[in-house]
């Protein structure tokens, strides 16, 4: 595939999906994955789309955790992460591999927000317990119509449909 | 959850997802995530039940690659990866960790070759590309019905229904 199929093969498929797959490295060096809410997804957080139109760099993720989760503790020893997006039945697979960071930034906290996560964070948008992460990708790889592909995407400065 | 729960529910998910995602972690740290075919299924490989119910521990995973793959390559730097199965619409994950090692036994590689594989192993079970990975849990943790659960299985002995 061309880099461009690539960016846009990629970001429908992120933008259709309701989870990631997050993997971080602990203290032992294990990586340890579990599945996390994709807030690109458009079907599932309908009014965050606008948010992420406007940003350049479209594999530029956020994800939403408890600070005093086990992720967060390792996330402070590693930052080193990948973020997989799978349709295994079309054996369609997008691996996005980087740094991801902790953001303290209670305007994005506010715009993330969603009416339900008081049931997570009693105390809203300035809940301790509730953490944004960031993650910036510069490279992706995967598999898409039975052929891998990979492409550095640190220089995409595209913007979604 | 009890034990006992956590491993017959894990044994069931493992048993109807057609993928497992593999991360592996590459020379520069970096966490490597994608999906393998999981032989378990049994509705995808159904000539395999027989073979995985003589096995006394259940959450041993066999895996095939490509002798030439990223993966292994990986493998061989590091044996330390996460084995990851989730049917993300009931939120039920179930994250395996531990060391995986590469097979060369002719015999277990003839037993869990499929009709088919010809495409990706023209030579048959004995073709220098068809590799066997064996993943050996002493961990696992997961989210079921909104808990997470943890249990340590490496003194596990039981057999599968």
């Amino acid at each position: 595939m061309e880099k461009e199929e690539i960016i846009q093969t990629g970001l429908a498929l992120i933008e259709s999906l309701k989870v990631a797959y997050l993997t971080t490295v602990d203290k032992d060096g294990l990586p340890q994955t579990r599945a996390v809410f994709n807030l690109k997804c458009k079907d599932m957080f309908p009014s965050l789309t606008p948010l992420f139109r406007e940003q350049h760099n479209n594999f530029i993720l956020y994800f939403t955790t408890s600070t005093f989760s086990e992720k967060i503790v390792q996330i402070k020893g590693n930052k080193r992460v990948c973020i997989y997006f799978c349709r295994p039945e079309e054996i369609h697979g997008l691996m996005l591999s980087g740094e991801i960071e902790i953001v303290n930034d209670s305007r994005l906290k506010k715009a993330l927000w969603q009416n339900g996560w008081e049931k997570f964070y009693p105390d809203g948008p300035g809940d301790p317990a509730y953490t944004i992460l960031r993650f910036n990708s510069g490279k992706v790889k995967g598999w898409y119509k039975g052929q891998p592909f990979a492409a550095n995407i640190s220089e995409f400065d595209g913007k979604s449909a």
